[in-house]
């Protein structure tokens, strides 16, 4: 299985343009569409789209991500191999999230042009030239030491987040993804939180807002803070945009703290 | 095979999450979506789109419908078994329409947690942690019975529309659907219609539109009255939208008439 | 494999319609979307789409394209064999631009009933109705003699553009596209381009437009001329668009010239 994920849209046929370029190495591969409405060349939203997915993908799963400001420039095209699966992109930060939780196992830059669709790709498309075929090769089994040069998985860019840190009276992180409805999804993890959760807050651009389990456990309007399905802490708006309301940004910083009695 | 309902829309992962939670359990299923921008919380927007899509699906498909504005509330997660396949979502009324057209052979409320995703599902996100992974089993061969308690079928929660009746002088429906161009779709059926369908016409706030064929039968910007490719008896404004000319909504109350010679 | 390619839009579910139309004749069939949010009814756009496409997908790959404004009328539905795979749709011009690279093994108009979902169509939908069972049963096996009478290829719907020419001073052509950025797509191949491409320029509504490698070699604001991945000359404004900057529209006419030392 490969998943896809791009910020290609869906006015044009880009993505299926792609998935024939898979279909052409291994006609049997299935594709799984993750997003393609990532905003364009918006590199943190495609690593929290694939962080927030790749857990819920079967053992084995290639993930193909095109979100690539620098095609045509120096940066790299590269693929990684984990426990779980293989990750396949340009080098630009879009697997950093992923590559925090999950140790990588191998990682090379695609610099076979065997292994390219055609030795002279598209300057402005290598989803279909260079990407989408590696992926298709990998899923169909070859081994990833085929596709280029092994690189050193800490050389691999990463989306830098303000410091993390976890204290007696609480949690500082940030905002690593604002999603399409403004909701402000933390890298403060559901398994770092204090046990009992009752009587905590948020606090977040001078707000202090209360950790409840469910939107509608505040009224319309109001800010709440909890767990989103993803598994990280958020803050939301019952009813509206939090990005909104607060002018939040990515990486503002926020803190986890009690409330007191 | 599985079709997917939903009002996810595209800007995000969900959808993908939800493939992926299916292939954990089985990487063999198919899937087809049938639409992901089904209004926010829309549940008789679901109810017609299932009703329009599901005849043209293979004996056996499994259809997963999540649209569902109770989920963390008390609202019974349920599976359906029709001589055609399965239902699995949300008891909203989101099956009702297909619940007319077809009895249940089976029906059951999925609160055995063997077959969840995982024993503690997110509040917010039934759909890939409940839903999904019924789907996958229904899909794989597991029996309707294994995966809760059996429910009487006539308790599932319906969609109610104004009383429907047919008498000599015409038929009195309602509104069931208003589709993205403002077309006004009615609960009147095409198998009911008199023959011949020469001279009728439909009555509607206050307005006699003519029965024709197709909507270049009338000049543009005239109002129509036709079957729909979905076999049911719309109003349509040639050119333009239906529902904002005649303020028209869902539940409105409509009656087809002759016109007199 | 069977690709699709429509004007539907994805707010409604004829998309998954066709998908199951096709999964009733043959629930092992593949489908890929090329795309479905063509423009309403704009036969160029279908037809450069497909054009686009084409050539990225594996021998044998049923081309579905329902861009039909004359569905209902005496256009006829037709099905063309190709040494790659197959054309299936309304016979308005869509297959013009690759037929214009590949030649027609055989064509025929789809007047057999028997490979029809049902013998009496929709007169709105002939996508479920006619073409996608057609294309399930070519994916299939059948071969395209049984599905209707054989028609002279030559006699399918052609999408004119301004007469082409190459002459020793450059190269005459017209826009067969305009994308959804804005980019002007001509019909100038890059096959076509004169060897060194240095010092070349493209005059087009009184404008000349340098011929460079990539977008960001031009200023942010101004005009270039390029390759685009589809392997097409094409005018596009860095950071905007050029269709609006030039109120350009399909079928304009440009050239490529030396620009001098």
């Amino acid at each position: 299985m490969i998943t896809l994920l791009t910020d290609f849209g869906l006015r044009d046929c880009y993505v299926g343009v792609m998935k024939g370029a898979i279909a052409q190495i291994d006609p049997h591969l299935r594709t799984v569409d993750l997003n393609h409405n990532i905003p364009p060349q918006d590199i943190p939203a495609a690593r929290f789209n694939l962080l927030a997915a790749y857990a819920y993908c079967p053992q084995g799963t290639v993930h193909l991500v095109v979100v690539d400001p620098g095609v045509g420039t120096a940066r790299r095209a590269v693929a990684v191999e984990l426990s779980q699966g293989f990750l396949v992109g340009p080098d630009n930060g879009i697997f950093s999230g992923v590559l925090q939780q999950e140790s990588a196992i191998a990682a090379v830059e695609l610099n076979n042009s065997d292994y390219w669709r055609t030795p002279t790709p598209s300057r402005t498309f290598h989803g279909r030239d260079i990407f989408a075929p590696a992926a298709a090769h990998l899923a169909s089994g070859v081994p990833i030491q085929k596709l280029g040069s092994t690189i050193d998985s800490n050389s691999l860019v990463t989306v830098d987040l303000p410091a993390y840190s976890i204290q007696a009276e609480g949690i500082t992180g940030s905002i690593q993804y604002i999603d399409g409805f403004g909701n402000l999804i933390s890298n403060i993890s559901q398994s770092a939180l204090p046990e009992p959760a009752a009587n905590w807050g948020v606090l977040l651009k001078g707000q202090t807002i209360p950790l409840r389990q469910t939107y509608g456990e505040v009224a319309s309007g109001q800010l709440v803070a909890l767990i989103g399905s993803h598994g990280w802490l958020e803050v939301a708006l019952n009813g509206g945009s939090a990005a909104e309301t607060l002018s939040a940004q990515f990486r503002d910083r926020l803190e986890l703290v009690h409330l007191g009695r």
